[in-house]
């Protein structure tokens, strides 16, 4: 069987009932998740072998972490288990007005803390046939970022498929900071995969002549192409409706011709991990080997799933893929 | 007072918390409930008299269910005791495009495996008006397609009105197992209630002309009342909009005329029980006199309401059904 | 800092789990709440001295009312305790087509068997800037209406501004008794809040013109200010959608001048307090010294987001409402 | 079979989760359950017809505890609907050295305000074998003292058995009163129960000789014999154990020979409810036939369970207790 | 590392919240479980490679018990997919002089109905140490009978270890059926592990001399070992205090020598699993080379530590065991 | 009014449900909490004014602290907003034989990187007649030991009484760096309070010559007072049985005069905060005039109240003390 390697962060979130608002909650639910971590675990559970590789505290929360990437059928055995704490995140739902709050805590933590020579990739890769990471990864600390460019070299040097998900976060580092470290990391990567506010975020120095959804990111597409000559990229497409808790979910993918999926009709439910899911489907359908055309919209309907299951794992089978893309017309049209 | 007396399955119904999806639940909330029985609680709470007659094991769970059933003002009785266990089914919330799942575990309950002559139907329908059964009784066990016709030929011989609520399941019985069973059966049925579904996947060896749910539902009418000499038979209509969970609902009746009900439009909270509701309340209806265009919009009203409320059991009162019927504009007309 | 004083009742609210039903709900969740609390809530915690006057009984449930109150930063050393009882309503969730339901059990309350001479309100007032009460206060008893009269004459007296949110409960008065209370007290008022509804339920002998919603609002302001001469007056204004539980929400507000508020979309994921956080808000941007157009913004956004808060208390920021306000576009134009 | 006609009272109880304390709780449990009703659910459920008078509210929550009677087999069909609230109660779990703590809240409940004439006795009791009330009836008010005379004054005329549970509550009328009530009353009591405490708080003007458990409940059954000239009378009896969370709990019944039950050595998870299925399950014994020894062991025994079954309603099957009386050796002796 | 494989079922169990009783109930907490699996989970969380063999439906709970297992670190990559329904049982928690109550429902399973041929021993134990199965393994059907007993065949001729839990089940098959089959396995097993109960009641032909604990394990040991020849066996020690809810627990181990386990006073808050981790841990401490005094008490000590943990798994750390082991005086002398 | 001034930490508790396990948990219960808070809401609910001093951040779950502190009665008014995360532990309820478990992650928390300046003593103090804080306080950085030996300067200088509650925590500072800084605040100190393990762990370069508890506290007693002279000093006593989970406890209050209160029955059904409860009930008792009989009584009762009230916070009443300490029996004598 193909396997995938994925290297990232993972923290617990903890998330008020209902919606409840932090200033008076007192029942939390929690999830372990993590956007690379997300992935993995859409990985595992469409089918294709998944190694998570983070590091966690030698705690009974870093274990919980460990027991849920497990339970979805990752292969834990490259975890490094040191480190003093466990990230965190809390959020609170949102709903009608109110926008979903996030409060993040995951400074300090053993990933973040790690050193790049305690992932030993050449052991780590070996047998794989892709490997994954987001832009989070790198964003964690220079280590992390010294780990996730050793790591690439390595999955090139081993003949790896390397993929990224851009996942730019202005509140881990400034757009500078970001370009100045994925402009090393880029180069080696081979499927890229992205949405339009990332790409704009970093590369805050470039003026774009597109606002229209699928204009502005084949516009992206062609200039990120052009500056880092990727095998492939997926930009997501997403028409907000009703305060940004419905809208039309979908995504263009670029190999050479440029394939479009269908729009899926989506209400956000839970607001995390659609993005996880979409990179982590993309990657399953490329390792099965579907088309261009059966790829995107394979990743698409995952991903558009993902809003409906609470928390940051993408619990989504085969079989609710293919029945969405069976039962589904376009949606791109406005109802 | 009038007395209808009920014949079917009563399930346990475990949903877990929430929309979480079974791979990952831990928490689980419990329901009484089945097609039968639904329909039996909604007669108790419209004030009429209700008899259910079904086999329930004889442990503490079964107890639980005659509670349920107890509960909502439902004479028990004659509620036979024994078998070795009770039926379940898993239902999972769907939401956003991710539809509701259901995993059945009915098999080998006690009224599954119950024999016809458990049931003494002359002293069971003693004093009663009216017997009720839907297509589910008979496709539990050949004993209890067995005991159903016998219900019904002793209902025909005591002078009680006998309806029947369509319900075919198709992971039940196949449709010419159906259809065989049925032919004995529904010549003795006076009101039939059914939704075009259950219509189609048992005739499947019939082809029909039209598409348009009225005009479907009035050429299905036609051919089932032309098949079997119903006195009134009753369609129930849905247009459906938003991946299936919120659309129009209403209903056609034929007593010889057609009354079409209001279309009421509905969120659909709680999947279950809608179809059970409204022919329990169509048989409320008959029994206190209301005339067929009152009847009919009152069983769709019931039913309407019935999908803003959590479990298998329809707590519906008179004065809810009053208040939509006159809150309620006609919603045919989409919006 | 600038210091309100609010009159009123506080209850205990108990509302069963998710959509249940009174009928056969065992786990319900409470909330401290009441029109005037919450109005006194909204303050606080948008950063003015609020002070609560009410009376509550000595025992732990009154206890847990104080704590509360104090949790969202209200002054509770005015708050007389003794009595008998805590005045209670139980609230069952409305969805699809079926509204909200409330049963009342707030007679007997320590507060509506207080009498007026237990409130000194010359010590009470002292040093505040404004005194906020509802129609509900003079409504919960005769000696009630007496201790409102006698905080009104008060506050005149020692230089405060004196707001009203109309809040007519017909299960408490008839529209009769109510105008001859309201009638002694309004003429001390200086700013009016009320929705058409309220309006049009106390002054039920006279005839209204109007019956779209803005044109109706302008018509009561200008009939109220002949009748009664407030300094500034301010209105609800909602189109309801979808049998009531998403709608457009705003205000008007006319000190002379008429402003208009964006219409704000909301679902209506929590029905109580909407109107309680208007009042509040409104009294806030007033003596923060905001712009007519900015107050009636700031109030009718700090409302808005309330429809998504559970519970009574509005839990809402100024950043929250600040960041409303540069979110949103105007509603008002249909989707 | 044999039917017990129970009238009294019955309220919803609100707990909060765990050992939380009132002041900070927001999560509820409820409850239905009073006294009397909870000895007619104890008879009910083990196998005598069991019909429950009271007065309840027209609405939901009314109709809640309808169905939360009939749910364990109880005919609710002599249940007055009317009046305007329902008897509520908080109830705080207690746990180590802190004792549970109840805040009643039962005053102008829909039977405190009820007329006598509102209960039609000679219909009511026709049929039936036994009449059974509480010291809590009468206290209710004049007009239920007066009920509950022509009750039992019309019970004797019918020829049934009358019993008494003396639940004297001191917050509901003072020792006097009582005394002038009940000495009315309790002449036309077959069966009289009652435990020390109950007996002491009412007959607070009489010196009782002995302090012992065993001894005192001699001397009072002697006594209240000489009184009233009861056929039969059972007294509680309790040795408490570790800050009265645990304890001995048996009963002494007197029919002109004195019969002692085992004693069963329990944890009181739930405290409210075991006297009541005391009372219950002793007329079930009677009913039934069972020999005095035979009888005060059932009923102790029922009783004795009833401390692990959390809420009013005495879930406690005829299995339960004779598995407990095979179980247990006498707990009368020390461990 | 070395490698455990363990042969066996898991089913679902269903618990009410808190003490609430099956007739009652509406809301369930769930647990996946086995007498097997639980040993499973137990070795892999105490270092060993674990790996478990069962068959379950291939639907969503099927998986969820999947996940389950996996999230502790058992190898499900031999788990048979297939077959109708999951096995279930529903647990109510006992308290006070309640017993706890179980209803299984483990009939007609994939396990139960499964083919002896679909497991290919001779692929699934390769590379393996030892094979462990529970008594309930071969009563599940006969050709679990015979499935257990290939299993055993080829673990000998592949040089593993092989261990039977005894686990008799009268509600499975009758003890002369069980001495039947268990007659033709037993002479097979290495390592042999059972409680007094269970022996005697399998083993109901036979008279036993001896009734206090420690000499009538030491009795059974050698009967049993004369009987069968094993390596070594193991018997639980227990002797129960207050209605069976407290106790002192620990075990005898007999190798040709003797070893008892210090007395660990228990509270049992949760009455499943600590047999099976009783199991699981002696054959980690015999894997891991602990000496015969070490490895009883070292398996006395998790198995003790397991009635605190709710569920049926055992989640118990090495830390956890050697905290105790150093904490805990002998509690075999009375307190 | 008497003030007290209470300095330290404030964290949120998250504790999963039931007895659940940290590695497999998904639902938590918070609170928020610290030694040095928990104290300040003792002294507010016992009706002595409390104001807290601490820094948090300025989102939203800082502002949960705030609205915890609040609710119980706590001026925050001299809270400073800052930083970047609350403090955090995670707690699991042990059980039997499984003590709790606590993860810590209090590190890098807003007070821990809190700058001395921060605090204007000279401003907080006014008005103020004592001042208190624990060990943990200086514990948490050297800043925070400034700021803590500066409040004692400002105190002293401004006639308060200083307590200390010496909390020793070896996960925070070795005892050599605990004995450094504390060196120099303890002579400040007049009123000092301790248990034994604290006073043992962090001098633990002394030797000492009992082990009997009121002998050794005796002994620390007189040391302690050689060392540093306070006007007062209390020791908790503690007599431990059935594996930690219930003892008896009480304390010695020595001030030239030994007091030893009575010994309390408790079983720990929450293990934080009786300490803490001991310390702020000891300051209110002396505030308000009590003997020192009367105080350690007072004080001791009321932090073995807390054994019994879920979450950090000691919800305990004048009432609940006076209550205790009229029901209770002296427990020294063992049972």
């Amino acid at each position: 069987m193909k396997r995938v390697v994925t290297f990232g962060e993972i923290m617990m979130r903890l998330i008020p009932e209902g919606y409840g608002r932090f200033q008076k909650s007192s029942h939390y639910r929690s999830y372990y998740g993590g956007a690379e971590a997300n992935s993995a675990e859409t990985i595992a559970q469409l089918g294709i072998e998944s190694r998570y590789v983070t590091k966690l505290p030698a705690h009974a929360l870093g274990e919980g972490a460990v027991n849920s990437l497990r339970g979805y059928g990752v292969d834990t055995s490259y975890v490094v288990r040191g480190g003093d704490r466990l990230g965190l995140y809390f959020m609170e739902n949102g709903t009608s007005q109110r926008p979903a709050q996030t409060i993040y805590d995951r400074a300090h933590s053993a990933i973040a803390e790690a050193k790049a020579e305690e992932f030993d990739w050449d052991e780590i890769l070996d047998g794989a046939d892709w490997f994954q990471f987001s832009g989070i990864t790198p964003a964690l600390s220079p280590e992390m970022a010294k780990a996730t460019l050793e790591a690439c070299q390595t999955a090139k040097k081993k003949g790896l498929v390397v993929s990224c998900d851009l996942n730019y976060r202005s509140k881990m580092w400034s757009p500078a900071q970001a370009r100045k470290v994925m402009d090393q990391i880029l180069p080696l990567v081979d499927v890229f995969i992205a949405n339009d506010k990332d790409v704009l975020g970093m590369y805050d120095d470039k003026t774009w002549t597109h606002s229209e959804p699928k204009e502005r990111a084949l516009e992206i597409l062609n200039w990120m192409n052009d500056r880092y000559h990727f095998k492939a990229a997926a930009m997501i497409l997403v028409v907000e409706m009703d305060y940004g808790r419905k809208g039309t979910w979908g995504a263009l993918l670029s190999d050479g011709k440029i394939y479009q999926s269908r729009g899926f009709l989506v209400d956000m439910v839970e607001s995390v991990g659609a993005g996880d899911t979409f990179a982590g489907a993309l990657i399953v359908a490329r390792l099965k080997g579907l088309s261009g055309d059966e790829a995107v919209n394979y990743a698409a309907a995952a991903s558009a799933l993902k809003f409906s299951v609470p928390g940051d794992a993408s619990i989504i089978t085969e079989d609710d893929i293919c029945s969405l893309m069976k039962r589904s017309r376009s949606d791109w049209i406005a109802r």
